[in-house]
């Protein structure tokens, strides 16, 4: 397959729609990168993932990773491609400057792991690990562990790996049974078995850090109980720790990730954060690896549609409507649609993520402090929309990336079908879209009153009433987003007094209610980028950009309006549809 | 995996709903089957289903098939496996008596093979593949031919495949290249290659006939110069004929049926049907192909539903909103609702699907002529719904079944996710779903100005006109019925008039329209089937059922009208508007 970045649409997400130099000039640790520096290390990213990463995705699916013995052999190339990624400083990019890092901002991640996850799924769960690992340990840690490990984990010489999962909890990590008992100043011995730890084992890095959720002898049952605690392979007098990678799963796909059983037995680890805090030290760690999923939504769904795209410009099948001879299959109306639903789709994911991102570079670094705050506020509710928003809508678009291909994307060797079993796993990992719907609705909405919404939508109103919003050509936009908006509210209103009636009644409706913000989010940046595009419109000659980048856009705009959004309404009425007791239709 | 027959719900669907009996007695050939002997021949079928076949299907899976030297090596446990299937008359359901067959009715082989192919679709594809070749010689081939392969292809000793897909002929078999010279009388010798053959190589049985589209030397170019050919692997004098086997593919899944690429280096093949008609003799063995396609469709989400709905029943994550203790998954209500959605879907696709067969069986076998050819033109119009609309709503059904297992779905191990893999082929062979959708809006509907949607959109009406829609209880039911029915031809009109604006202006919507009339035609029968429920809850003491089938049946139809249905109104609204030029965003 063949992967080029989407520089074109990058700059205009960074640069004409988020204005983002704008945006990083009030962050005082980012002010002063400009736009042409954000899209540099963006081509440089697209160059490494095209020409050092991509090349490995094959055999990371078909030899994958092997398990011999404790020990886990990486795919063909991952260890070459990992050197050369920490010595290019892929590694580093946020970490902080003190620790060795580059210190850029989450943005410049966000739109790096979008490019790096199209290569390969599997490196990038892998290489991008530590990034997740470093926030919890910068939020959490004591300054001794801070200097110990940061600057390892900033380096890429030690990689890192997060244990929560046991085999009697997934979902529900209060039932985790992993025990921690004091052993000598700071130190604990832990023991139990953890399951579907990406990254837990290899030999890519000289040593590995464990972030293992355990209870503390004599904790509390249920999720308050728990700690956190970091837990090397190696110990620092090159003892081997009681550690150990009993197996590694077989999987529908993402073969060149090892999904790592782990045995503790006695394994020495320290405290990250306070005693029983350990789902708060945890959070942070969590919230970066459901962003990261996003990215990876994106990722994977733009290679596929690239793919995708090209296949329908070479493939000759059928005549098109006019036609007398074979045409290509992107003349023919309806491979258009799929193909146009992909882009939509893609471009949306970019404008929402990498939105996210500079959301939550101003949560860590405006130099406001209501506005960090604010922003803070406002993380916390995009961040289950983006994983659960994103990660199906590039199920579906992936799907159809395959469909475009006929029979002969059911084919291997055509290398769709790969990311399409890749990226199944991205809506059950880092908490399923359900566990995402549930905190978005029941956490992030509903137990506040609606202020945190209020934020996100108020935005949306802010804009809707602002000049730029009421250009020429622009009603066909504002116009349904206006409904949406009030569609939300209404839909917020009748969940909550729905819950008020009875406690946990508005769960049922919970994935409809993802879905609908989600669409709420994405057809506001529709609006303005199709905005963007009219001013350019506006700007310039006419018939200059009639057939440009300009008019696509605008074209991709109009189809999201009339294929995508439509969805909004089979979700309001699902979500007004009273909830009946289903329970007896799904007696054994 | 476990698998048990849907006997009970097999049962309403036969008896209660299509009151099957009733109607096999207005076909001469039938009459006298009664519901008894319908669900004994479903109870048989069952069982071999999940002693027999059911635990061979991850052995085709995990070994697949083996291609060695032009040979093909099938799954281990197939050979014994379709030996008893041979033996005990299930190859030859349908065949008719005078063949050595058992002449049973099309729906019973519907209702036989829903079951076989939730046990494997890779069995189901090299086992059930005669029924369609017997279909397609019995219309088109000469009494010779036919005497001479019939009775064999009822016995199973010899099995069949079809080939038409080349490398440059896909969806448009108008490309076909393979090219046939006459060759003595009756003869022709055929030169080419085809791909995608579905069990064309293997050694289950001792001769396979391979159906295959050519041209004969002079026959115009496109798909009215093809003609259709028998070509026996081996040939009556014991010698091999030259057709041959170049490999397999290497696939997503459905690992366990050989796709095989097959060359003819002059091989001798019998002409089925006319010169220059290979077409018209294919279809018919096409069509059920595309019906089979329907069956697995439900099958396989059968099965993964009765594993999600265990797995549900049987982990424990997480607190109901009512206990304190961890409860069982299927307590929650967002997995309520994807349990109902799988619920839903698949109970709808086994009334429209074994409706189908009923209708086709009325269209050969009905003693009134006018009923026969009335038949015929509805089950045309069936067609492409089954396959368009069952295969892609089975997707997502299959989807759910695996993301209700959460990351322990993605795991080889619990045997979904095979599933996903192996039905993802589904809506690309037998036609993609771009493919039904075209020709079920040009051809079927369009084409005749509408009449033939008349026979589907008039038993609608007449039954919203009858007693039985009035009773009490199922205004829920008819209201939205009778405004989707409306909307179903307002919606026709604006396409047929889009059309003739501008030829092909309509095929932007087909997929769309194609769902809009799959759910007009199941939620159809979702009102008849609460229809039946109520009828039921009248006659018996109310709290006898209230708890019991015909509740959580009553329960399914609501909830398909509540969440399901309103996918209609985003069809309606992508229809509605107005498709643009989205070329100009494809280009490359």
């Amino acid at each position: 397959m063949r992967y080029s970045a989407p520089l074109r649409d990058l700059s205009f997400v960074l640069n004409e729609l988020l204005d983002a130099p704008a945006a990083l000039a009030q962050m005082p640790e980012h002010a002063g990168l400009d736009g042409e520096s954000l899209m540099a290390v963006a081509e440089q990213a697209g160059d490494f993932a095209a020409g050092a990463i991509l090349p490995l995705n094959r055999g990371a699916d078909e030899t994958g990773c092997r398990w011999h013995g404790g020990e886990v052999e990486m795919p063909p190339g991952f260890q070459q491609a990992y050197r050369d990624y920490c010595e290019l400083g892929w590694v580093s990019i946020c970490a902080a400057l003190a620790d060795g890092g580059q210190g850029l901002p989450r943005l410049m991640f966000s739109v790096v792991n979008e490019i790096f996850s199209a290569a390969s799924h599997a490196f990038v769960m892998i290489a991008s690990v530590n990034h997740c690992a470093a926030i919890c340990l910068r939020r959490s840690a004591s300054p001794a562990l801070q200097a110990r490990w940061l600057p390892a984990l900033a380096s890429g010489r030690v990689l890192s790996s997060m244990c929560m999962t046991e085999p009697q909890a997934g979902s529900d990590i209060g039932l985790l049974s992993t025990r921690a008992e004091p052993d000598g100043p700071g130190g604990y011995r832990l023991s139990g078995s953890k399951i579907f730890a990406s990254g837990a084992e290899h030999g890519l890095s000289a040593n590995i850090v464990h972030l293992v959720l355990a209870r503390i002898a004599g904790a509390p049952p249920g999720s308050r109980g728990l700690s956190l605690f970091l837990v090397p392979k190696w110990l620092d007098d090159g003892a081997r720790n009681a550690v150990h990678c009993d197996g590694i799963e077989h999987k529908m796909g993402l073969h060149g990730s090892p999904t790592c059983a782990l045995r503790l037995d006695g394994a020495l680890g320290w405290l990250v954060g306070e005693p029983q805090r350990g789902l708060a030290a945890m959070f942070p760690m969590m919230n970066e690896a459901r962003l990261m999923s996003g990215l990876q939504a994106l990722g994977l769904s733009e290679l596929a549609w690239q793919a995708a795209r090209g296949y329908a410009h070479e493939r000759r099948q059928g005549r098109s409507p006019a036609g007398l001879q074979p045409c290509p299959l992107v003349d023919h109306p309806d491979v258009q649609r799929m193909l146009m639903t992909q882009k939509a789709w893609n471009e949306g994911a970019r404008m929402l993520v990498h939105w996210t991102a500079l959301v939550i570079d101003a949560a860590e670094s405006h130099a406001d402090q209501a506005h960090r705050r604010e922003s803070a506020e406002l993380a916390g509710l995009l961040t289950p929309i983006v994983k659960g928003f994103l990660c199906e809508n590039a199920q579906q678009a992936l799907s159809l990336a395959l469909q475009v291909h006929g029979g002969h994307g059911y084919v291997r060797e055509t290398g769709v079908e790969q990311l399409v079993r890749d990226a199944r796993v991205i809506t059950l990992y880092e908490g399923s879209t359900g566990i995402q719907a549930q905190d978005l609705l029941m956490r992030k909405v509903l137990a506040d009153g609606g202020q945190r919404l209020a934020l996100l939508t108020g935005r949306v109103q802010a804009w809707l009433e602002s000049p730029g919003a009421g250009a020429e050509g622009l009603a066909a936009f504002t116009g349904p987003l206006r409904t949406l908006l009030a569609q939300v509210r209404a839909a917020t209103t009748l969940l909550a007094g729905r819950e008020r009636g009875q406690a946990g009644a508005a769960l049922a409706s919970c994935c409809s209610y993802l879905r609908l913000l989600g669409h709420l989010v994405m057809a506001w940046w529709w609006a303005r980028a199709a905005a963007a595009c009219l001013a350019v419109h506006e700007r310039e000659h006419e018939h200059e950009h009639k057939q440009g980048w300009y008019a696509g856009k605008l074209a991709t705009a109009h189809f999201h309006y009339g294929e995508l959004l439509p969805e909004t309404r089979a979700l309001l009425a699902a979500i007004e549809a009273a909830p009946r007791p289903w329970a007896l239709a799904l007696a054994e």
